[in-house]
Formats: C-alpha cells, structure tokens, sequence
C-alpha cells in the first residue's frame, strides 16, 4: 500500500508508471449491469433486502452452479453479502471459535491473516512452494492440522500465484477436513478468470464444504461491494443472523446489477474481457522469464504471477522501491503475501492493457541490465 | 424478525397489515441522489475508492458539520463505512481489546450486543427508565464504569426510545470517559430526524469522542450501505488499516449518492420528510397514551415510540404475536431491544403513512377494548 500511494504521488509529480500492482480489473463495469440498475434507480425503490440477499439473486446464483458447473445449489444455501470479504467475515465468525486455528498459505491474500485475528482466532501458515504449485494440498492440509483447526481456507485460483488446486484434490481436501471435525473453505472470487482451460467448482464435487465468491473479478464489480456464500444448509440460519447483525445486508443497488451480471447479455462482454487477460498472460509469463525472473508454474488463472527474482535481489522489498523510483514500474513485493521466501519474489498484475504490459517489460529490461547477482 | 417474518406470511394470504414494526423509512431515497448515481453509472468508472472514501465525499462531509452544528471536523478525521454497522465494527474494533467491556443501554439497538460479542468483548448492560429519558448519563457511566471498561456506547436520538442526550450531558460522558482512560461512542444516526427542536453533534461540543453516522434514515438511503466515523485523528491510520482489511471500502455507487445526498438539492426533500415524521409522532403519541399506553418521557427524535403496555399485559411478546393475528397490527416487542422491562414495553414505528398509522390506532382501540388488567 506504501509503494501505491508513492506510486500516486510520483505519478501526481507528473511521472509516468506502469501499475504492474494493481487487484482488480482495468475494464468498466459491463453496460447491461449499469443499464439494469439505472432501471431501478428511476422506481427508486432501494430499501434494505433481507439479509441474505435478493431471493431473485439467491436464485440467479444456484442457476448459475447448475448450468455453467452441473453443481446442485439451492437458493437457500447461497448467502448475498458485501463482497468477499463479507463472506469471509460470516464463515469464520460462524466455523471459528477464539483462539481455534485457520490454516492458510504463505504466501496468500493478505487480509486473511487479519480477519482471523479480528475474531480473536489464530492464523496457522502453511508455507509452500512450486512442488504443490504454490498451493496446499491434501498431504500439507493433514500435515499441518492440529487439535486446535477448524478450518482450512484455500484460493483457487490463487492470490498471489494464480496458480489452481485441481477439483479432485479439493474434494479429498475437504473430506480431510471433515475427518478432523473441521471444515475446508474454498475461495473461488477468480474462478472464471482461467486460462487454457475450463473454469470449475469445487461444489461439482462435494457439497460438504464451503465456498466464498465475489462479483468484483470476472464481472468487474469492484466497486459495488458484492459476493456470496455458498454453505451446508445447517449453517444458513446462523449465518443468516450474523449477516443480520454485522451487516444488515448486502448494498441493494449492487444485489440489483449482480442479477443482471448473471445474464445472458453479459456473457460475451465477459468471455472477450476473459481472453483479454489471456492474451496478457501469454505475453507476460515469457517476458519476464527472458528477463531472467523464475517461474516454475505457469499461472493459470486470476491476473497474477508471482515471480522469483533471487536473480537479481535478496530484498524484494527495496527492488520495487528501486523499480518503482527509477523505471516507473509498480510491483507488488513478497512480503505484502506473507513471509516464506517473500524476499525473493514479486506479484506482477496483468490488470493493465497490453502495450502498457509491453511498456513496462521494456523498463524492466532496461532497469535489470547489468543487475544480475554475481554468483 | 420472528413477527415481520410472520406479518409478511399474513399478507401473502391476503390479510391487510399495518405495520408499525419497521426501522426503515418509507420514503424513497431522495431523486437527486438517484440521478447523481445514473451519471456515474453511465460513465462507468466504478472501481474501489479509497478505504477512508471518496475524497469528495469525506470533504462534505466535514463541511457539513462546519455548516449545520458549527463543528471543526477535518476531512481527513471522516472515515467513511459499509452503513452505521461497518462504522460500530471499526470503532469496536480498534478501541476494544478481547475481554474488555463496552457499556451500552438496555433498552437499546439490539445488534451492539453481538458486535460486542463478536470481537470477543463483553456487553455491559446499563438499564435506563424514565428517570434519565430511558438514557445514560454521566452519572450512570461512572456508576457502570469497571477497570475492563474501555468504551461507552450511546445514541442521540436512540432506538427504540426516541429519546435524546442533551449535548451538555454528551460533553460531561465524554470527559468522564476520558478521564478513566476509554472513550465516549455516539451514535448520531437518527440526528436531523429531531421534531420541535434543532439538530445537534456532539463534535460541537468536544472532539474527544468517536462519532457513527449514516446516510440510512434522514437520507432515506437505507439499502445502499454508506455511513461514517468520525475519530480523533491519531486514530484514523489504525482505523484505515482495518477498514481495507475488513471491507476494502464501501461500495462505490453508494458514495457518489452520498455527495449527492449533502448537496442543496436534497435540501429541501428531505426537510418535508422531516416535518412528515414530525407530523406522525404529534399524531400517534398522544393517541397513544389515549389508548392507556405509558410514555412518561415523549419522544423527540428518531420515528420510535417505545410505550409501556403494562395496562394490557406482563407479556409483552405474546401481546405483540395476539395483536397481530387478531388485529393486523405489527409491533415490536420490548424482548428485542434487551431484558430491562422488555415484558412490559412495545415499540411502535411511525415508518408508514399517515393514514396507515390512524389505521393502525383504530385497529389496536378495538383490540384492547377491554383488555385492560383489572387491578
């Protein structure tokens, strides 16, 4: 966050950067989406909805497993809620008692770490690495449970690695889960952000799990602050009292465009924003490993590679101060990820068009000439 | 939730209710504000914002308290929130350390308790009557106040009394608190909806305490979720850090109608909606208290009568689940807003029209046509 606001301020200054650090999408919110909710907003009818969302929504949604995934959902297990980190907020508060463990991986989305600690629980790293595509698995889930889990919480794809954990293995994962009277919590927000392949549900294999999603990624809602839940149907009512208490609901305006993100006018902006980011990662995976960066998966999903740049430093940190100050580059360093081996890797985000990508590979080969480690 | 979910089963069997159960305004939310969002939505630009907010919409509102309550709040003091709810989680989140204790009315907005609980810190009840305008106040705060007290939580107007705190007494808490080492939150979400007398901030006062707002109720903007905090400054970076790990930001939509909700447009809308619910309460209290209900302190803000129905009953609940099958009333029980008196108090809501609510007395004098309690 530090290295964004620099990257602000410089740009303020009049400098031109490349935002290689940016979460979310480049692209406008869909214009179906926009449409639908400047129709509600002439009725003007924007109370609270229940809070668990609009049943329309809540409907939307479990027909959208059924079609695009062949996974049974009903509409009473699907929770609406501020975004995904409303959802994330609902299954801990629910699953997770005080001072009971989550594992997570190192590295991982940041604010896991930190909602576990707001309810007072214990966030549990389970570092990994390219033997398991940078992701946990069924063997480091066993391994890493202990008498104090509750659950285990996995991205697929993964925030930084854009790396994915194959459906069979999170099946056995959540049966594992199960086994140990715990629970395995799947966020699936970059679901269809995949590439070279079909995007897939863990809820086309097992019911026994839960899982977080988000209208921000694939549908370029960032801004409109709204995601889902999707839970056994014993813990609906639960979660249906803390969404109560903690959020009233989701914003209705938002619940409103979502439906119609779910639409068929909206696929094929979608799908074209999806082969975009394709496109990008084509290009950008083999630019930066001829620039001398490690990446031994090639990411598959989300718009992120995390990159090994032991090349050229031990301190990521003061390389994207460095990067950022004198070739106008903006990158993410390891340790906004977690810590194992974050000295030595970078988050690149393909969140930029194409011939900023290719502007920004450019600075890079020009700032790393000469850079490499003696070895 | 019970009753409304019960009253919503009745009207789909085609009985005709009267609700007076309902926190919500009936108005819709203010046409300048809709049309300032299709703007934004036709421009499409509907990324995150800031996690403190808009700029634009933090600098207003601190121009409002300079204009309206003659307050010196600086921009950067104004966080802004996913509703009032993401405003409390903040502030509790920050100020209150696991085991600590928040102080808070019985009778009182029943969703405080479990934020207390949430976080993993101990709601301390603080039973209120009439003696003090079903308040607290500084004497009852010092009287309340242990060594894990950290927080004392008030609201001017309150829910569900309707009742207010002086700024005077407001000033006095917050130095009280102050002087024990914790803080004074005042929940100031119903401020402008005043009848008879001027609105007021306690930031006019002191700026030794944390301030919840919303654009909810006299805004009309209940289904959008956009509220605020206004804190000492040194507290802002803390509370930053947590609002971009808990919410990222509140939704974006929902901001840009903010803005619009402060400008001189709305002005006048919302001043009508204001004189209306004025209109109601001069109507419904004194038939209230015709009927035999006791409301020894009246109500001066909010759209809440809280009344004692002990003429009728020592049950409270089962009153309100009788009055509505047998009279299609929809009221609140006492049990809702904690265990103070519950089972002798109601709280009515004058969130419906004028001709709905004359209804409604009709409806209840027939219904208690001879219920009264025989000495």
């Amino acid at each position: 966050m530090a290295l964004l606001a620099r990257a602000r301020e410089l740009e303020a200054a009049g400098r031109d950067i490349v935002h290689m650090e940016i979460g979310e999408p480049d692209f406008s919110t869909p214009r179906p989406v926009r449409e639908a909710v400047a129709r509600v907003l002439a009725d003007g009818a924007l109370h609270y909805t229940p809070a668990c969302g609009l049943p329309a929504l809540r409907e939307a949604i479990a027909r959208h497993y059924a079609e695009r995934f062949g996974a049974r959902v009903e509409p009473d297990q699907v929770v609406v809620t501020p975004g995904a980190s409303g959802a994330l907020l609902l299954v801990l508060g629910v699953l997770v008692e005080r001072d009971a463990e989550v594992l997570m991986t190192d590295p991982g989305y940041p604010c896991n770490r930190h909602f576990a600690r707001f309810i007072e629980a214990r966030a549990r790293s389970v570092p990994v690495d390219e033997a398991t595509g940078f992701q946990m698995d069924t063997a480091l889930l066993e391994a890493h449970w202990g008498p104090a889990t509750a659950v285990a919480l996995v991205a697929s794809p993964a925030n930084p690695t854009g790396t994915l954990i194959a459906p069979g293995e999170l099946e056995a994962m959540a049966a594992a889960a199960r086994d140990r009277g715990g629970w395995l919590v799947v966020d699936e927000i970059y679901q269809h952000l995949v590439y070279g392949r079909e995007p897939a549900s863990v809820l086309s294999r097992t019911p026994e799990v839960f899982v977080i999603n988000s209208f921000s990624k694939y549908f370029s809602m960032t801004g409109w602050r709204v995601g889902w839940l999707v839970a056994p149907r014993e813990y609906v009512p639960a979660l249906d009292r803390l969404a109560q208490n903690l959020f009233l609901a989701a914003p209705t305006p938002s619940q409103h465009g979502a439906v119609a993100a779910l639409g068929a006018p909206c696929a094929g902006i979608l799908e074209a924003q999806r082969a975009e980011f394709a496109a990008r990662r084509d290009f950008l995976v083999p630019a930066l490993r001829e620039l001398g960066f490690g990446i031994p998966v090639t990411p598959e999903g989300a718009f992120y590679v995390y990159a090994d740049c032991s090349r050229f430093t031990d301190d990521s940190l003061a390389f994207c101060r460095r990067l950022l100050e004198e070739a106008g580059v903006a990158v993410t360093p390891g340790c906004d990820f977690g810590r194992h081996r974050a000295q030595t890797h970078v988050r690149f985000a393909y969140t930029t068009s194409m011939d900023r990508l290719q502007e920004g590979v450019r600075r890079l080969a020009a700032f790393l000439e000469g850079r490499r480690k003696t070895p």
